[in-house]
């Protein structure tokens, strides 16, 4: 029995593909997107790849700028001040100049785990691979000229950046151990989340002894001295290695958090050996595994280019630092990079429970872990620093995604101490940080309000804002109460599910139903203290820090009621006038296809019953929006979370996050598996489709009529087959059976 | 005219006596003093001495308990969970056994800048001294065996500790670069401030060549094995010399909270030579030469001995850390372990203010500049990190009396922002971490309600007490906010000064008349926010963390009112029924001495013209509790904080910290000289002072006669000449013209 039901999961199982070679990592390099287009694994630590132009990129890259060198740690897809950038090595020709060595590129080449550029200006073709901590290099000189390796220690990205976001060198450090062995570290502190110091530590070695070297600090270079040593300054390194016959030098960086003592050790665990191609291979083929657990058919090599660099993004971070961590050591994963969950807790979490549940459970290990360390779970982290809290504690959506999704080995007792705590316990003075700033407002109001206080400002201080961003915080927090309310029903806590339930309503005491903009009638609006609306306001004022409304307007703002659209679209009028005030939206300018507070709004047609505009507006941002060209991602890909938006309402639905229930959206591909893990399968398969017939007529789940547009996570947790029939007109598909709203009548 | 002008100053100063001869670091090394007794240099990084028995003391050491070796860091007179203990190397002989290496101690010596004991289970005698980031170790071997020295890179204080102030392993790292040199560092968490990460680096050099060596990691011994990484455990090593005929071997260790190649650059900078007498004798001159900015006269060896004893502990903390400070790389200084500025704004803080200015300056600026990177200036600080505040924000008086005694070189702008800040943001969720806990509230209601926040617990949640230590918040709140205004003032903020100033009375809202205990009437007692009075309480009970008083009840802080003695005896019911009550108080059980709270509690007889029971109170007190014997200090020396409260008193005035007022105490001597620095000096002289003469009859100043029983900083920052007539009977010295008070008429 047991080798018959092996067989048959062998049998379902899609072969494994060369899935990598339609992953096209220069997708979103363009544009705004912000991608990193080095060389990484799944969630690797060591993002390889060049720091160009004036090291003010995000990801480091600039599309055919100078580059400086290659460094080591990078995250993909963000915004505002840059993060890391550190440990930059840079092969040349010639004497060594400082501040003079960079180079024109060409013939930029990038593959999953692989980052290749011809460096014209030395005629040098330099190539990288990576393992989790290390980074390989192959330079193959092309001249027979004076071949030369430097390391700058003190590199690192956004140097200059405006707003207090500037990364901040606090030191750095080199030893040139032997002819072949270098180690030191760079220490920074600041960048987007105003982060406090982190140290990268490094330990590098060459297959080429050098001939010669000589190291700099600050603007003093000083040849044949084999240290310096940290003074809080720039400090570097540069070696030569002859006009050698052998045109190849290698060089492995092996990169810790911890200490250069751990960074050889893991280069030399993980890279014991100098044959760049079986490393660039192995890259490959982890890659490759996770790709495959979403095999498609049907797509053209386009879509497929679109769909799998998608994947391939959603899979760059967060990042596993685990065995890394020198903020304390205990037995859990420890992962960093969380770039933020505000973006990633919609689409990219969700998409990790299903296909890569070991993994998403190790990362809900970690957040958790934090909390018990720190006190609060990050809803930003980077440089091993928590900050900053974009708008609610979303960190309750992971938790409560998971738990409802039955991922198991995780500790939710402790998960939902820290949900209680983000939901009760004022994170402190700059209210950008831990928890939920405003919270005790927002429990005596049940909204908080936009008011600033201390109200009595000291001339000297500059008062932080304490109720900035007060309109996305009252509905996010609303939203995050019901994941809370959810997890502790699931938990047995009665009392407490009763109380979270009643406060996920909250949004609705912002809800000003007499304010009219283009034919539509109420807005989520901003409200002192005293209960009185402000009326210097508009439906078209978004923000950031300090304002009512963080990256998104009242527009966008007034749909995210993820846990209760049944309520909103009461609010609005019922059905009809709901269902007509987001087509006003999507196609007027409110609609803000680069950011995530509406990924969840097309969904929201088939609350109303008309599954078929959800299917409809989905496949329109698709097609417009998404492509397999450079600036193919319409926004910052938030560390892959508009990616993870793609993949999932291409394979057909998406998740309501933080809840147990995907709403069916528009399948791409005539059949889609997806590997859940432990041998369970996902098959979706969509007959009758093309261009034309992009409708749903019917629906099967499990071989048993599917007479709703949604379906819960239990239903395919074991796996299953959900197979739709298409044809080219609307159906009655998802009228009946709405999808469950926290009002539903119980 | 300059000439002649040196010439006066030199010939008016004392000669440099070797006042070193008078420490006894073993004072307060026995009973509850927990003072350090090994080898440092003033505010010296490096505190090198033995850990003893099961390293659970703060000092790490215990009077003749068993030796495992001898720690470079360490703090002085603390309470609570220990923190530091690191880099411990320990000399030992015959095979190495680990976990063996120890042994009974004698013929302990200590004297500044030294500390000398012999392990009698190897016949070793270990000497040690130091520089400012150097311990410089002598192990005299008496026997011919195998000589061995171990550096136990993971060892740490205070690790089994209740409460959550346990000291954490994060990880270690040793490695043996070569026969003399060995590089590596211990990172811990936790201890009393449950701070994060601190990282200990070090590099040590031997003067004689390993013949043989090993490390190990956890459990595991490797013989001959030169490295060990840090995988989060504990490493070492150990190293054999040979029965060598040379009988000392010498290691100097550097020591750095930046990196082993910063450590190694100190130990060569700092002590470049073998030369151990030497730095010996450089530490002592070091020592002499602050100690001799005290010069006493007619005063017994044995007082001498307390004295600068006292002297010595005073120096010995915060420590210049400047250069190591792993967190921001700016220009100004960085102090480390202010443990706590609870107890040390007090005295110490003043003292220096008088007699080491430039030191004083810097530890100020150092405060700032925490408040520029972090947000906040600390109220303890340990390990790299804030926390934790135990009552106001009292770093507000100790900028306050640095302006208002007009030390210069200070950014006070700064300094007056980073006060404001505490009197009016909310420092978030803990509370015990950053500025003032509950301050929404204090500005609300005028008091700390003494209730618990929210009201409505989760039982899955140990919510945080938030209005802990209520009443030590409110009376302190209110000292702080004087200070405040007074800076204000100082700098034409007429508007904030008199906010502030109102503020500086809101002591007297927790002030409940109707309160009586032996006879007398009126307390600071507990009110909840609806402005009832709590009932269940009793004017003695104290507390700690989460109880309505900080280690002291409302006997005591019933008296802390030092910014308006007047309106507090307005309070108590006239003059004559206060100092009826400071008797009953100093008289009873309540009166502590051997904490912070009553510091400046005997100076208030001399607000209500009682001069003479103030200076009998303080004799009292010298006598019957500071002693030259081991435990001749009364309490915790909290960093030199009782110790600071002697000379003060000794000398004869004492501060009214965050004022730039001297109350007249209680003249030991019959000569005292004050180097204030720049060639200033203040002269205290005591006329007839003998044990029966020892009350005042009459004062002058710089030559007049000086009216009343104190004085302010500006009428002998340029020098003075305080002049005592004693004799044997209360005289009305002071009964007129009374020390200012925020209530007094303008």
């Amino acid at each position: 029995m047991l080798l018959a039901g092996i067989v048959l999961t062998l049998k379902g199982q899609p072969p494994t593909e060369q899935l990598t070679s339609f992953v096209v990592p220069f997708i979103g390099t363009e544009g705004a997107g912000n991608v990193f287009p080095g060389a990484s694994l799944p969630f690797g630590m060591v993002k390889l790849g060049p720091d160009c132009a004036d090291k003010s990129s995000n990801s480091g890259y600039v599309p055919g700028a100078v580059i400086h060198g290659f460094s080591h740690v990078h995250v993909s897809g963000t915004g505002g001040g840059p993060k890391y950038g550190n440990v930059l090595v840079m092969p040349f020709t010639g004497p060594f100049q400082p501040e003079e060595i960079q180079s024109q590129p060409a013939n930029e080449q990038a593959s999953p785990g692989y980052f290749a550029v011809d460096l014209t200006d030395y005629h040098i073709k330099a190539e990288m691979t990576v393992s989790r901590r290390v980074g390989f290099h192959r330079y193959t000189f092309g001249d027979n000229k004076e071949r030369g390796i430097l390391i700058d220690a003190g590199s690192m990205l956004g140097e200059h950046h405006c707003c207090g976001e500037a990364q901040q060198l606090i030191g750095s450090e080199i030893n040139i151990v032997s002819d072949t062995l270098i180690q030191g570290y760079t220490r920074v502190r600041g960048g987007w989340n105003k982060g406090g110091e982190y140290t990268v530590f490094f330990s590098a070695v060459f297959d080429t002894p050098a001939k010669s070297y000589g190291t700099w600090k600050g603007n003093v270079a000083s040849p044949e001295k084999a240290s310096e040593y940290d003074s809080g300054e720039k400090t570097g390194a540069w070696f030569f290695f002859g006009n050698g016959s052998k045109k190849a030098i290698q060089a492995k960086v092996g990169i810790s958090f911890i200490s250069s003592g751990k960074a050889l050790a893991n280069l030399q665990h993980e890279v014991p050996g100098w044959d760049f191609d079986k490393v660039h291979q192995d890259a490959v083929q982890t890659w490759n595994k996770v790709l495959n657990t979403i095999h498609v058919e049907g797509a053209s090599d386009d879509m497929k280019k679109v769909f799998y660099t998608a994947m391939y993004h959603a899979m760059l971070m967060p990042v596993d630092r685990t065995g890394e961590n020198p903020k304390w050591h205990s037995d859990e994963p420890y992962y960093d990079d969380f770039y933020a969950i505000w973006d990633t807790f919609r689409a990219t979490n969700p998409l990790l429970t299903l296909i890569q549940p070991d993994r998403e459970r190790d990362i809900v290990r970690s957040l958790i872990d934090i909390y018990r360390y720190e006190g609060y779970m990050p809803d930003s982290r980077s440089g091993n620093q928590t900050g900053r809290t974009q708008g609610g504690s979303n960190c309750d959506m992971v938790v409560a995604d998971a738990f409802l999704k039955g991922l198991k080995g995780i500790d939710y007792q402790t998960g939902y101490e820290a949900m209680v705590k983000d939901a009760e316990i004022p994170p402190g003075g700059n209210q950008q940080t831990d928890g939920r700033g405003g919270i005790n407002e927002y429990i005596k109001l049940n909204y908080v309000p936009a008011e600033y206080e201390p109200k009595e400002k000291s001339p000297t201080l500059h008062t932080p804002k304490l109720y900035d961003r007060a309109g996305t915080r009252t509905v996010e927090y609303s939203a995050n109460d019901w994941a809370i309310a959810q997890v502790a029903k699931g938990m047995g806590k009665e009392a407490d599910y009763e109380k979270y339930r009643k406060r996920a309503s909250n949004w609705a005491n912002l809800w000003r139903s007499q304010v009219t903009d283009s034919g539509v009638n109420g807005f989520i609006w901003p409200k002192r203290r005293d209960g009185s609306w402000v009326e210097d306001f508009s439906t078209t004022k978004a923000g950031s820090w300090g304002n009512f409304f963080y990256e998104a307007d009242s527009w966008e703002y007034s749909f995210y009621v993820p846990q209760d659209a049944r309520a909103l679209i009461d609010s609005c009028g019922g059905p009809e006038t709901f269902v007509k005030r987001l087509d006003t939206f999507f196609t007027g300018p409110n609609y803000r296809v680069d950011n995530e507070p509406s990924f969840f709004t097309p969904c929201l047609y088939t609350y109303a019953g008309y599954q078929y505009k959800s299917s409809d507006r989905v496949r329109d941002i698709i097609q417009k929006h998404y492509t397999s060209a450079k600036d193919g991602i319409p926004g910052n890909d938030d560390s892959g979370s508009m990616s993870a938006w793609l993949v999932f309402n291409t394979v057909g639905f998406y998740p309501n996050a933080g809840q147990d229930v995907y709403l069916i959206t528009a399948p791409h591909f005539h059949r889609a598996v997806l590997d859940l893990g432990g041998g369970k399968q996902l098959e979706v398969i969509a007959s009758n489709l093309s261009e034309t017939n992009r409708y749903i007529q019917s629906a099967t789940l499990n071989g048993q009529p599917l007479n709703r547009a949604w379906f819960r996570h239990s239903e395919i947790a074991n796996g299953g087959k959900l197979r739709f029939v298409m044809g080219p007109k609307p159906s009655d598909f998802g009228k009946e059976h709405l999808p469950p709203s926290l009002s539903d009548p119980e």
